[in-house]
């Protein structure tokens, strides 16, 4: 186990009717100017950002709103968001939303206090050292962005689409989970989004770091958890205790709660991050795509932790024999996310019956260079072949 | 799953050579002048207390000394550091050492601000309102007090043994975690540790609450964690890797991980407070004389959740039949405790021959109420069994 450092402070105010406590948390961490920032009208329509704003108001805080947050959320808008929070002024942002309204509002943070543009943190050039205060309201499970301190925004000049992880500046100071504000959500995006909560725990999961049996039991067991409830929850999107469930997966799939003291694999992200991208899928459903041909590839010289994955999680016997068991762990990987989730796992079930693998492919090793190090090391040639295999 | 708040802002630096970090957290934490709180000699005759100081003494950290802090921590001890500490006024409460040293920590914290006798905390006359931040160095791996909101402490007038649980106010700020330091310590306390953070864990997961999935799997995951590492850790007290996973998994046993949303039952606890704080026995192996007895007992009328343990972590096949099972799995654990941490699991292999039931339930009654409510009813028919099937 690798030295560690783990830090959460995120409060988080899980249950029914939670949300109707905003104004007491803003309250309490000091917050009189707020800036909202939301996607759609889904929220106006179901009501929430009005209970929002009439809790806002109890406590006498002013609000302005950022609305407008796409999936993949884009670069132009953290620019405009920006420049309506140095105007506004606020002393904390409120994403109402998932994954990519609050991304958006952690690059609003970073970047309200940076001379330069904020796109110089994501392309690497520099660090953020300061950051406004984040607050949650959660609305789907998936991205784990609720408590952790990353943020993927897509640059849409160059279609890079990248992430920055800085657990110590940017996990939300209060996250609040109402698992009955998730059951509006189509079958498909929930789908996705534990597919996404999936990969977190997968790319932490498979690591060659020795001797971290604690992280592995824990990942195991969050894995186990989310694939017992999944199907409560495709079946009835109304199940408030199996969507609970999937919340709370959700969210420590992604705060580091089972990686800590060991080296992670991110690499089927990147390349997922390539394809959503340049087509603009839902993050989810490409990670179903390319996650089990990733551990088919891996298998082949490395397939002892996709064996233990095997064993422990989905089913599969003990033959002695790692790389068959691997290989037979992602069969049934795979036929589980088509089964249960109902989520493609090709391309050509993605709606790309004809990616353009060499520009994914050129992209990926430009940002990421020419070796990928993790689970396995993966060059030029592996990764175009893990393409190959998701066709 | 339950409404529930969960927030853990305790900062955890894991590893080697951590200790040597101590002044600059401190500095951290803008904190100038600090109390440190020990055990016996053993920090000195490391050489662990020197290097703490010259860490501190580096950044120009003023420090005094409470020493002498006991096994099954005592109220006279607590008031001897509050005078010390109305005297020094430090800005953080430093505790180097396991459970008994961070609660006395914890109950000084809190007694500082108060006008009263800092007891009538631990006596539910009143709830603290405000305490000095505590910084724990973390020497034995047992109680999880170096996350926990609670603190348990002895009074040694009524011999009363009671907990307060104040996790919005009592979470240390930070955890150093080296487990080089855990290296020293005898089979005994490594056992009685890990006993202690399986107890923990048990306490949890032995709930009414329906649909805590994701709870019950992570509990499950810690306890295969701790079962397959802790015959490592008795065979080679020198076995770094196995004593991190220990070290962490004593952590998050304790810090809620495993217990969101869910009723919980901490009568096993409060039973084996009272044989502790009558014999001064080890905390941990008291426990493990009386887990398998309110286990035994339990599975009389409620088996399912202890059967689910059997199952799932005890490796007892699924018969079909939930008390057989249970009760297989209650000998499993009892016969692990015995052979492989080689601890007590009667009175008997206690040293307690002819334990005085009849006090002891007394006064477990007197301060808890007729009927101790949790995963099974229990009034002083039930109790007074339970220490007998203990005998």
């Amino acid at each position: 186990m690798n030295n560690f450092v783990f830090h959460c402070p995120t409060e988080f105010v899980f249950g029914k009717q939670t949300e109707n406590q905003i104004g007491e948390l803003c309250n309490k961490h000091k917050a009189r100017r707020i800036m909202i920032v939301y996607g759609g009208g889904s929220i106006i329509k179901t009501g929430l950002l009005k209970r929002v704003k009439d809790s806002l108001d109890n406590e006498d805080i002013e609000t302005c709103e950022l609305s407008g947050i796409q999936p993949n959320p884009i670069d132009t808008k953290v620019r405009e968001g920006i420049v309506l929070a140095r105007s506004f002024k606020p002393d904390l942002l409120l994403a109402i939303g998932g994954g990519s309204v609050i991304d958006t509002t952690k690059a609003i943070a970073v970047g309200y206090y940076y001379g330069g543009d904020f796109w110089d943190f994501y392309a690497g050039i520099t660090k953020p050292e300061k950051a406004l205060p984040v607050g949650v309201i959660l609305t789907i499970p998936a991205a784990g962005s609720e408590s952790s301190g990353n943020s993927v925004i897509t640059n849409t000049t160059t279609h890079v689409k990248v992430g920055i992880r800085q657990p110590m500046l940017l996990r939300p100071v209060f996250a609040i989970m109402n698992p009955e504000l998730t059951m509006t959500l189509p079958e498909w995006q929930t789908a996705s989004g534990i597919s996404d909560m999936m990969a977190h725990i997968f790319e932490r999961y498979l690591s060659n770091t020795p001797d971290v049996e604690i992280g592995d039991r824990l990942a195991e067991g969050m894995l186990l958890a989310i694939m017992e409830v999944a199907p409560r929850v495709i079946k009835n999107p109304n199940d408030y205790e199996a969507r609970a469930n999937i919340m709370w997966c959700g969210t420590i799939a992604h705060n580091d709660t089972c990686s800590l003291g060991r080296q992670e694999d991110w690499n089927s992200h990147a390349m997922e991050h390539e394809i959503s991208a340049e087509y603009d899928v839902t993050h989810g459903a490409g990670l179903s795509v390319i996650f089990p041909a990733f551990m088919q590839y891996a298998a082949q010289s490395n397939p002892n932790k996709i064996a233990q994955l095997a064993h422990r999680v989905l089913g599969v016997a003990d033959t002695g024999d790692a790389k068959a068991d691997a290989l037979e762990g992602v069969k049934k990987l795979k036929n589980w996310y088509h089964d249960v989730l109902h989520l493609p796992v090709s391309f050509k079930e993605l709606g790309i019956p004809n990616p353009d693998i060499e520009l994914m492919n050129t992209r990926l090793h430009k940002l990421k260079g020419d070796i990928l190090k993790g689970y396995v090391e993966l060059n030029k040639d592996d990764t175009f072949k893990i393409y190959q295999l998701a066709l």
